[in-house]
């Protein structure tokens, strides 16, 4: 089965400091998995040169792609274009071809911080999509999304399509039992099943359950199988229900 | 002026596949700013031993401690006990204490599944609450949180009041002018109070204003004295509001 495997990298202080809630990793987790697309990391680090650098480095070199959100603009704390540069060792250059559409767009004459929006890593490459005139750049694995959500939502599930892999399938079970009772019953399915991506989430709340169990699998088979094998295995009296 | 830093550390498939919202990073990130505790990082990781010890040993080597979230529990998927023994080479050891507290609070006979979570790292301490039965474990200056809203912010607070340091003040000022007429004003002021927290929000919906500055620092003087001074350099018919 194909399996694309990327992480998404935050930036910005605003999230850190509890100024604003993100939900854009919220998005992308959702969309991805719609996708059949892995999202295996998501981190949010400060407006800070070297730490962009650094988990960017990180990401790039584990996943097949990797997403940046926020910190792109025309301020000191708009930084991510040069902490993507500085991952790759690349350095910055006007890109006319940005410099151009970036013109074009806006009112006014153009002035420095402007123009610093045309500055991308060497080697970069724009990416246009017909509804937003901001093209997205992309340095290797690594695409630059802007954090406000009216633009990056677009321009994640753009990418989500692109690199749309085979489906998820997934079963659940919902048990009167607690996890202690149910945890050896899930082991021996994972024994015999060891590709099985199997959560267990037990609810504290009014719920009528007291665990819900995720099975899942790009396989539609081995996910019946495993499905069959747990349920045979669990007492009868244990399990409310099952999707 | 006192500064503390931390990062969080989020363990969970069920967030990454996006089948639950995380709540409790943005929970942090506003009870620590409250605090006056610098949240600088928030990673999010799956299941797996070797990347929540490799996330855990980062962060408890650069930030004054470590709060971790999730993972904890008697099945298969809870593995943040062991991922923190691993971040710091420690094995993990039968806590009699903890043992006996679980089943003091545990209908039923002890089974392995439940004694699974008295396992606690060598040298690791149990921090007691009135509130709470279970403890937290904390290993060197890494905490060990349940990933349950309702158990993770009450330990959360008391985290946060234990840490309690100098307080942040915050101004801010909504501009009608766009970024890009504003950025030279932000150098300006930051070339003058390099200490100062500036940040730059374009909103992009129906606002009544177009930009909004917040200005922060654990120094009252010098967050007025760098308020008056952007204030000064801004042209008038471009300020708005400030608060």
């Amino acid at each position: 089965m194909n399996k694309r495997s990327c992480a998404l990298v935050v930036v910005g202080n605003e999230i850190l400091s509890g100024k604003i809630q993100d939900s854009n990793a919220w998005f992308a987790a959702r969309e991805f998995r719609k996708a059949g697309v892995a999202l295996e990391r998501i981190a949010v680090v400060p407006d800070e040169l070297d730490t962009i650098a650094d988990e960017v480095r990180y990401c790039a070199a584990r996943f097949d792609f990797v997403i940046t959100s926020g910190g792109v603009g025309p301020t000191h704390d708009d930084l991510t274009i040069e902490g993507v540069a500085r991952a790759f060792g690349r350095k910055l250059t006007l890109s006319e071809e940005l410099a151009a559409i970036i013109n074009q767009h806006s009112a006014g004459k153009p002035n420095p911080a402007r123009l610093k929006m045309a500055e991308i890593p060497e080697g970069a490459i724009l990416n246009h999509a017909s509804d937003i005139w901001f093209p997205t750049v992309q340095l290797d694995n690594v695409y630059i999304l802007p954090g406000v959500p009216q633009l990056f939502e677009p321009k994640l599930l753009m990418l989500a399509n692109r690199f749309r892999s085979d489906p998820y399938f997934m079963r659940a079970i919902y048990t009167s039992a607690g996890e202690s009772m149910i945890a050896a019953h899930l082991n021996d399915c994972l024994a015999k099943f060891p590709q099985l991506m199997l959560g267990s989430y037990p609810k504290f709340d009014d719920s009528d359950y007291r665990v819900k169990l995720t099975l899942e699998s790009k396989d539609r088979d081995y996910l019946q199988r495993a499905f069959d094998h747990l349920m045979n295995m669990l007492p009868a009296d244990a399990v409310i229900r099952s999707e």
